[in-house]
Formats: C-alpha cells, sequence, structure tokens
C-alpha cells in the first residue's frame, strides 16, 4: 500500500499511529500522521508525527533525545491506521515511562 | 485511571483502541470506543466498539465468531488512546488474516 491510497479521514486529516517496539513488541505510544510525517519517517528512519496540540511536523525526540529508530512501517487492511516497528533509543513517554500504556483501566 | 477520566476528544465522542494479542503480542487492529462500549468490554470480557461505519456499538466476533477474551485494559498516559489485551478466538481482519496491518507501506 502507498501513503497516497491511506485514508486521512478525521477532521484535521491524520491517521492514527500505532508504535511497537520491534524486539520486545511492546506497544509504546498512539500518535498522529499526515503524509508528510509519514513520509520524513521512511525517508529518514526516524518516527514523525503530526503534533495535534502544538499543530505542527513532530520528530519524536527532537527534544529528549529519545527518537525512534523505524524498521518497518506498515498500513491495516482498510488503510485507515498505520504502524511503526521501531527501536527507541529511550522511553516513548513524557513521564519516563518505557511505554505510554502503563494504567490499567477501571470501569 | 477510570472510564469517565479518559478524553473522548474526536469529533464522534470516541477513543482510539489498540487490541495487542496478549501472548504473541501481535497487534492486531484498530477500533474505537464510546463509554458505552469500554463498559461492555469490562463486564462481559468480551471486546467491543463503536462501529464508525455502521454507526452502532459493534461487539467483535458477533457475526464470525471470532470473538477477542479480554485480559486487560490499558489507558495511555493522557487517556485519549486505549489497548486491550486479548485471546483471540479468530483472525482479527476481515480477510482472513490473523492481522489487520499485513500491508507495508511503501511512500
Amino acid at each position: 500500500m502507498r501513503i497516497e491510497e491511506l485514508k486521512f479521514k478525521d477532521e484535521q486529516g491524520l491517521v492514527p499511529v500505532v508504535v511497537q517496539d520491534a524486539d520486545t513488541k511492546e506497544v509504546l505510544m498512539l500518535a498522529y500522521a499526515n503524509p508528510q510525517a509519514l513520509r520524513l519517517t521512511m525517508e529518514t528512519g526516524r518516527a514523525h508525527f503530526w503534533s495535534r496540540s502544538r499543530q505542527r511536523l513532530w520528530l519524536k525526540g527532537e527534544e529528549s533525545g529519545n527518537y525512534q529508530d523505524v524498521v518497518e512501517v506498515r498500513a491495516d487492511c482498510d488503510g485507515d491506521a498505520v504502524l511503526y516497528l521501531v527501536h527507541p533509543k529511550g522511553p516513548a513517554c513524557h513521564t519516563g515511562a518505557k511505554t505510554c500504556f502503563h494504567n490499567t483501566l477501571k470501569p
């Protein structure tokens, strides 16, 4: 599948990106990308996203140094979600945790 | 974290849900949930979502029999994404593939 075949169908023209550790298989975070962020990810081998809070392109690790080297980029069957398989240079979470998914959800 | 602390902030009041196989750690699919779908998932132990295409509650496997038994539900650090860890009863993908993320994305 090619970038132009994806469906950027939320109100901001973004696609959700699941980030998974290529070795441990841990799910690290969920973020969003536009076509430019996906292209830069593939060209540079480093995970890029579109920051919804800052409304700008976001190279993961640009401030923290915790870059994510991208091994593979996959799309789902209907082209409305993306998966980055990465080797993280440090914690994914701004709290310092390895993964952002460190809270059990309760009813 | 509790369901009412989550941010259902897309235009439809939904939160994205990453579904991961609890044993193999494979990422199986990405779907969406509202508070009711999350509550039913926790109460029944089976993955429920909100189907955006059909605009209704969706018990995964209701037609195919490919239910996903949910081992744990996690929220991410800022409460705007959810992770279901599951034991799938069959393929996640409507194509019959084990995971929906079976396409390599190219520029």
